[in-house]
């Protein structure tokens, strides 16, 4: 593709000579015929050792990125015109509409004409499929689950009975969505399961990651909100709702009944107590242990920060009686104090 | 259902009017038609959201509970009545019996008449399956795994050769039981692995949640005992022993050959590490590092508390250099003595 | 098989009398006809229990390892030797080349006649499967996918496509190799997906645990170094690249585009953040959080120690505010010398 067409596609401004572009590339490895972007001012060093055919920069940068037979595309945010280009140079895969004859589809299923069934598909009792779906092999749907139109189950993908799906949804392989919650009432001398009622409902726009789960609700539902998207192996547990647009990290979990705002961001490895809300556009840093309601937006953290192991061992051996130590302050600043006084009588 | 009927099957008082029950839902929501229950008292401000046609509540909130047109059922434990109101309203679909004529089961296997091996089931050599059996499309069973009555195996659950599972055992899908553990010898330059030649044997009434990980043992087997319940993503490394009614939150790892007793709980996200011990009814928060054996039931917690980003940059500086700190603290301790001693001597 | 001909395989000496060992078993529950071993000192009081035929020890443990009726094999490292003994003992089963008829192999795959390819297998275009390969049950890969020889893909492993494993490679159950990252850009009110055109590639000698993820590259590819090891439920984000013979614990997280070097080992659940770099034969603990780069080769560990839930509550109040706590140490130090200062002046 021409970066005229490119431009033409996704508009821009083009400084320099037009070319053929092959592929993108990261801005230090770039070679002739690709075409790459400056996102971050902090990489401008590697602007010298790109051979770039191409390269998308704010105006601010132009100075820095001009560079012999090198052509500029200059944008607002290159990191997003970058995403365009690559979608742009990288269509996906034409369906090919059809039930394979491997599939197993229960014969009171809908299935639209446009959607792809791949082989060794299963397709629960009154399962309803939109339009345009592709369905990878090893792709389970329990009874009675709706997929929206334009939805992407990638191999080996579970959905359990009754969960609802919307439009644009993509779903990762090995991830399930409606498996029971954990939720037990101890009885006597053992655990008694307390039945999972509700379903998951997923909104539009939503794409989730590899062999993440999300649970279906106890008696209301686990809704994940549109536009929302979800990294790899993140737990979602029962009757959760997250809020539109919400991004959250690999390996994040998060308890019953929590409520986490829209437009939020969080880190890999949070963890989430249950029952707590979060207010819209919060941001939890990586490893934080979210243990009440936040509401107010703001960055939040928490994590003991690294060390070498002997450092640690020696620090660590305090943490546990800081609460001493507290008190050992508190008593010098009384003598302390008291000595004070007396100087002061003494005078 | 009826009110009354409910009485009859799971005892309890009725208070009000009998009526027609079908569904259950949460306090705050619940609709005219529907039964729902006050089990922890501070949810009680929700009692007059709540139309309910009848709550369960415990005799001490009878007054509070009490509402024109509402109906009662009075019991010791609202929230275990529940849960038996939830199953004795959502009865489990009835098995079909058979093997699916898309299922792959070894000539050598012996299934039970009265179990369901779904299409696109992979059952191994020499396997054997007891009565009443659910084995749901994409579950593949190694050779010689043997499954009591009453076993429940959804979507795409994986069980490697030799496995041994109870009676009345459920287990969600993507999770994998008996994969090799993580055992490797250094040689020189190169790792080298330990065959992993012992088994995971999962006793009666467990459950184990979604794309969990249950490694099989080294020597010797790993063993999950009666009544436990684990959630999803966990993982449960080769020789650990879980005991008996031990329930464990999502996200938890167990490092390899520990041992946790009967009646634990464990939070969301706690981490252990290998080669220890946990006494018989210890509870440990979510989130929490256990590094060492615990000999002494009572809760136990650890992890680094919330703030704000710019909150935990000011303390966190701090975190690392504790023990001069202390020594500061130390050498106050020290000159302040002094200074009394020259006092005192000075008087 | 004799102790004779486990020294003709292994080399080591035998003390005693040559005999017909059955299995390997724990120290501990060796009976006879069983080998063990000892490689940590620690465990020496264990040698008083064992009914072993035979245990393997390092020389200068001959004297505390010699009882009557027991052989000992003698060798510098008996924890790599009992391993190559499990090894000995326990031969893979023998494959059974060919394509299981309920299989499903694109017509333009090219698969070794070597290799196994079980029933309820999938596929996909152009995908090459090299010498001697296995693939369970469920296994579904993606096209073009590339697998060396003596490549070992467990029930349910799903392998995007593009992505290229090496030889002698083993993927466990449920894992998925080459989803998309997690590639968002921000446009004005919502996520735009970033296409993830990369690959994933795993040289050869890899292992990889169960459900695991590791995610195809957005530009370039993610990288797995021959001889790395890699354990259950660990994320492996889009770009990053894990060095030569590294060893990765179970529940761990590695964000985007981080590079690892070889030969570390990093305990279970640690979290590391994005661009980072960390030197070769560096160490990380359980459940450490790396926030930055490693430059120098150490032990590095980061975890807030375990204690009581009420000693934890006491303590960490003060943990939020050790920044207060450090001002108040800081004006105590001022005003002890200016009280040192007037003494001085007094005197």
């Amino acid at each position: 593709m021409k970066l005229s067409e490119i431009i033409r596609h996704l508009g821009g401004e083009l400084l320099g000579e037009d070319c053929e572009i092959v592929k993108l590339a990261p801005l230090s490895s770039a070679q002739a015929g690709e075409i790459t972007f400056l996102a971050n001012p902090k990489y401008r060093r590697e602007l010298a050792l790109s051979s770039a055919a191409c390269v998308i920069v704010r105006a601010d940068m132009l100075d820095e990125a001009t560079a012999p037979g090198r052509s500029l595309i200059v944008t607002a945010d290159p990191y997003l015109y970058f995403a365009r280009v690559a979608t742009l140079l990288n269509p996906v895969p034409a369906l090919r509409p059809g039930i394979d004859a491997r599939a197993v589809v229960d014969a009171s299923a809908k299935v639209a004409d446009s959607s792809e069934i791949g082989p060794l598909v299963s397709v629960g009792r009154g399962v309803v499929i939109g339009e345009r779906c592709r369905l990878y092999p090893g792709v389970v749907l329990g009874d009675h689950v709706v997929l929206g139109d334009d939805v992407t189950l990638y191999p080996n993908v579970t959905i359990y009975h009754g969960c609802h799906i919307g439009h644009r949804v993509a779903i990762h392989s090995g991830t399930v969505i409606g498996a029971d919650g954990f939720g037990l009432a101890w009885d006597k001398d053992h655990w008694f399961k307390i039945p999972q009622t509700g379903r998951v409902v997923i909104e539009d726009d939503v794409e989730v990651g590899a062999n993440t789960t999300i649970d279906r609700g106890a008696l209301s539902d686990t809704v994940i909100r549109a536009g929302a998207k979800i990294d790899n192996l993140v737990q979602i547990a029962h009757n959760c709702e997250i809020g539109e647009h919400t991004a959250i990290a690999g390996c994040t979990g998060i308890a019953g009944s929590s409520k986490i705002g829209a437009r939020c961001t969080l880190g890999g490895a949070v963890m989430m107590v249950g029952h707590i809300e979060i207010a819209d556009r919060t941001h939890i840093g990586g490893g934080t242990l979210v243990s009440k309601s936040i509401k107010k937006a703001d960055n939040y953290a928490s994590s003991y920060p690294m060390s070498t192991a002997k450092d640690w061992m020696a620090n660590a051996v305090h943490l546990r009686h800081l609460d001493r130590l507290v008190d050992r302050v508190k008593l010098l600043e009384k003598e302390l104090l008291q000595i004070k006084n007396k100087e002061g009588q003494a005078e």
